[in-house]
């Protein structure tokens, strides 16, 4: 009797039909949505439950040396964090994609990790009810994917992200065992909080099979306005004063005047081409609160020196303003080869000073640097047009990303505010956390994989 | 020279004046706010910054055996959490209780672990903004000791908990070392989400020594209501019915026929003494939405038979009603020498049969049990009212109490919805957690704190 191969032992768990070993089939698995990296993996697997993943990885344990497991969902990651090591396996859960209850008495909602987020925005909006996450993603990535990065979106100034959405999960350890995390109740301080732990930790400490999700009542109205701004100054000041009057809106996002320009090229949401910046507000909840806000948002936006501001007469207005600032990336993405998304992320406050820091940026290194964002989350998007190709060039991008990192630590910031660290990033890492949070990190990943099994080499060495 | 005694040292590092050593000065530290639990600490040092809380750290592990950590702040948990382990030493930061800094442009305040819930709570009010966790014992409670238990309170529907605001923190390891976890950004998904680990963690893990918060801006009005039911069926009816009609006030309480009678007997409230059940609902926000929930919330008490149904006619009233349901634990702490004050929790859609599972319990073990709670959260204080020098009556709380856990659990819930685990309720955790998770939060507990130094003893063995 031959021994079974690796190959074989994970078709006895997933079924032939569900493991791809030939190479045509296995290049798509090799990449995410991050630029310029691509690793090639051994084998991908497609389970249908967290019991066959536990064996797949006991297995891959039990190989000499042992074969590393990466897991995916569909691939949409900006920081590499789904990219396989190299002869890895990759676990890829887009077959476990169901949405298993909606629980209307207790506004919870139980999916597969490899649900798609939209499937469970419109399953709950069915209901009245509301998933705020919003990752520009969401048409095809999946729950699974955004608790593991904690994803954020548009609507994280007033709704906050994924994390805040997580109220359990069901997770394969690297040891093959299975948890459940967390439960239906609002208030839970049994134990120590590992849910959340687990929530951003990029499948390097286990693998998310299921997701408890909360969920909020539908906001009843909801008004979008765009604000057109000579000078990107003007934009910032306006967002600081709203936030100053105590307003928090659900959106508050920013566009610069390349951005701008390469968006109306493409949506044709009739943004104004001469502006230097705008800002795209969305105010939601009861109709008299939002009435009210928008009131005062569009005051503050003119007192600013606003040249204009649009307010969405409907929902079909509405819908096309978020859908010139949903599309930016892919807008951007096609004036060069390599699209390169940044998104270091700073306290509101210092919102002004780094877009300005990012133009300078861009001169110092003769680069080609759009930037939007979620200015009222403080999360900017600089994004570098470049070619992979281009060896010095990327090597000035090199540069530029570091001094762009170098100063968001500098005032208070963070290197990634919803991309995650992966591969993209994990070189950058120590200068933010320092010397003893970055330990208390490694020792964490070593408690919880100690053979280095799940995701190796992302995030830290 | 004399070989320097413990005592010695920890008055090198804090000043004579900071250290308690005499027994009549150790004994107040020998308990907290849980019932029939004291234990004799060794002795209580008051550092003054984080630097002297590695150096004691350094202190008490160098000692042969080593000598165990317990934090505490006003002592005001009941779960038993900051109880001494018997000869530890505590460390008391009560005069670490400043709030060192009101950010109104990024909406943060940062205090020192020693400052009390309710200062923050003010300074935040007096700058227009909102600090939402109330837990019952804000009034005199540390919002290290709220981090650390990761506490609760009235407004947990609508705003959550503590865990909620805490956007980062200065936290001393069992090795020393200083960490900073976190920032002023709204987003940051750069490694792992050790902060989050750390709220709850009950002082086994680390010594919180700052907290960075997230604030709010403050609704603009506010609306109170109570209604008063003839059966506790009708007000569960209710509470369910205004969650199914997507309405989510600020708070939503529940006093039990038995808590009814003594409040209003200690706080003269005017609260109904014939009802079987009374809610106390609040609603805040934009004054047109509170106005239209409020009206929505008397429809819905009134249709599942509320007998009235009474609107605070100002902010006056509104403070009695809500000072007569923060008394409850006060004024049953009349009746009998014992309060044992719990809070099991279940999920929403569980209360109404929770809460007559409890009077089962009460009527066949034969105990006094009143019952309140945040119903909205699904969140009870089934509270016990016995004498802990009557060995025959504590056997029947003891049945009683797992009688109530188990029941929680079964119908998904937990054993502590904001108390914490402590040393009151360690061991009914595993029973909750599971053997998978029970292990994961012990590799945890071994991986930060390998020599347990930091209260031994708590959450688990």
């Amino acid at each position: 009797m031959n021994t079974p191969t690796l190959e074989s032992s994970l078709a006895e768990i997933v079924g032939a039909k569900n493991i791809l070993t030939e190479s045509e089939d296995i290049i798509p698995y090799s990449f995410d949505g991050t630029a310029a990296i691509k690793r090639l993996p051994r084998a991908i697997v497609f389970p249908s439950d967290a019991q066959q993943i536990s064996e797949i990885l006991k297995l891959a344990r039990s190989q000499t040396p042992p074969v590393p497991v990466v897991t995916r969902g569909s691939g949409t990651g900006l920081s590499g964090g789904s990219v396989p090591v190299e002869g890895a396996l990759v676990v890829c859960l887009t077959k476990m994609n169901r949405v298993l209850e909606l629980d209307t008495a207790n506004l919870t909602l139980l999916a597969e990790a490899g649900a798609v987020t939209q499937e469970i925005y419109d399953a709950a909006d069915k209901a009245g009810l509301f998933y705020p996450p919003d990752p520009g993603s969401m048409r095809v990535s999946t729950i699974g994917g955004n608790v593991a990065e904690n994803a954020g979106g548009l609507r994280g100034l007033k709704y906050g992200v994924t994390r805040n959405y997580v109220m359990g999960m069901e997770v394969v350890l690297a040891d093959g065992s299975v948890c459940w995390l967390g439960n239906k109740c609002v208030k839970d301080v049994a134990g120590y909080n590992l849910r959340d732990l687990f929530i951003g930790s990029e499948g390097t400490l286990g693998i998310i099979t299921k997701v408890l999700l909360k969920l909020l009542p539908k906001p009843a109205a909801r008004q979008t306005l765009l604000a057109t701004y000579a000078q990107m100054d003007a934009a910032a000041a306006t967002v600081s004063d709203i936030i100053a009057s105590k307003i928090i809106p659900c959106t508050l996002e920013f566009l610069d005047r390349k951005t701008i320009r390469c968006v109306e090229d493409f949506a044709h949401a009739g943004l104004p081409l001469d502006a230097e910046a705008v800002l795209l507000i969305e105010s939601d909840g009861h109709a008299a609160a939002v009435a009210d806000e928008a009131a005062q948002i569009e005051e503050i936006a003119r007192k600013h020196g606003a040249t204009s501001v649009r307010r969405a007469r409907d929902s079909a207005e509405a819908a096309q303003l978020a859908t010139a600032r949903r599309s930016a990336f892919s807008a951007l993405a096609r004036l060069r080869p390599t699209t390169i998304l940044e998104d270091a992320t700073v306290p509101r406050s210092e919102l002004a000073h780094m877009v300005r820091f990012v133009e300078g940026v861009a001169t110092r290194h003769a680069l080609d640097i759009a930037t939007f964002g979620h200015f009222g989350d403080g999360n900017l998007h600089p994004t570098i047009l470049t070619d992979e190709r281009n060896t010095d060039e990327m090597h000035r991008v090199e540069a530029a990303m570091r001094e762009i990192f170098d100063e968001a630590l500098r005032v208070g910031g963070t290197i990634t505010g919803e991309h995650g660290v992966g591969l993209a990033k994990k070189k950058f890492l120590p200068a933010q956390l320092g010397d003893a949070s970055y330990t208390l990190l490694k020792n964490i990943k070593r408690a919880l994989d100690p053979d280095g099994l799940l995701n190796p080499g992302k995030i830290f060495d």
